[in-house]
């Protein structure tokens, strides 16, 4: 049997959960984005939104969190056999540590023409010298994750 | 009075200080590359080296954790007036992760053809969209940091 029906709907209840974050993540007054680490039976290992007011830590991206708290789950500093989902475009910080981690494949939501760097701006998986490309995909729950996000900046105007 | 003499002389203790933190990783078993953010007044606010390994975390970079920790010590978010002193020219990760910081100003060490973001690969502070560009230079101590890195790498093979 092919895994596919599996890896779709694992891949579906991913981008929810990820989505869920994002919208608790804008409740706590943080730009609504959250992701996502799912093992390869499709465990969710991590999922965070961002942090960055609440840790005063610009670096705090939810793709960021999730890949470290996935890490440190495995106690490892891999993560090769894993999908990011992530309900945007990931920028150039968190593309090149999902590298740096050797994430398997990227899942995505929003496009992110201003800020990502997959299908945007440095494309830094298709940078000539990069080290590890993940497989990724975009455009997942696109209007929800977009939509979420309208919305938070509407609000904060 | 200018401030270019003292200016320089306190980029050069921040620079030794750095590659003691690059070779304080290295005896930790880390590759070594060490980072220091430096306020406007010349002030160390914090110094890291590499804890990939230690902390089983790919994003453990010294230039993101000694940014991470500078902004930890002010409790804000951004670090605006502060200079990013780093062994090794930034990679993509850490790169943008000063732009998210508002880093005023990167020095580095040795230039990193390989894995460097500001001067090789997708030069990320070039590209068109970005939205946050450090004043940077490269080759402070250069044969010193490269000259760690290249040790570190030959007793390891």
């Amino acid at each position: 049997m092919a895994e596919t029906p599996d890896s779709a709907a694992l891949g579906v209840m991913a981008m929810t959960r990820a989505l869920d974050e994002a919208r608790a993540a804008a409740a706590r007054g943080e730009v609504p984005v959250g992701a996502v680490v799912v093992g390869p039976d499709g465990a969710v290992l991590a999922a965070h939104g961002n942090e960055i007011e609440q840790r005063a830590d610009a670096s705090a991206h939810a793709e960021l969190l999730a890949m470290r708290a996935a890490a440190a789950l495995r106690g490892s500093r891999h993560l090769a056999d894993c999908t990011l989902v992530a309900t945007l475009e990931p920028c150039a910080m968190c593309a090149a540590a999902a590298g740096h981690f050797r994430i398997r494949r990227i899942v995505f939501g929003a496009w992110d023409p201003k800020g990502g760097a997959v299908d945007h701006g440095p494309r830094l998986f298709d940078q000539p010298g990069c080290l590890h490309r993940p497989d990724w995909a975009g455009g997942f729950e696109q209007d929800v994750s977009a939509t979420l996000l309208r919305d938070f900046f509407r609000q904060r105007r």
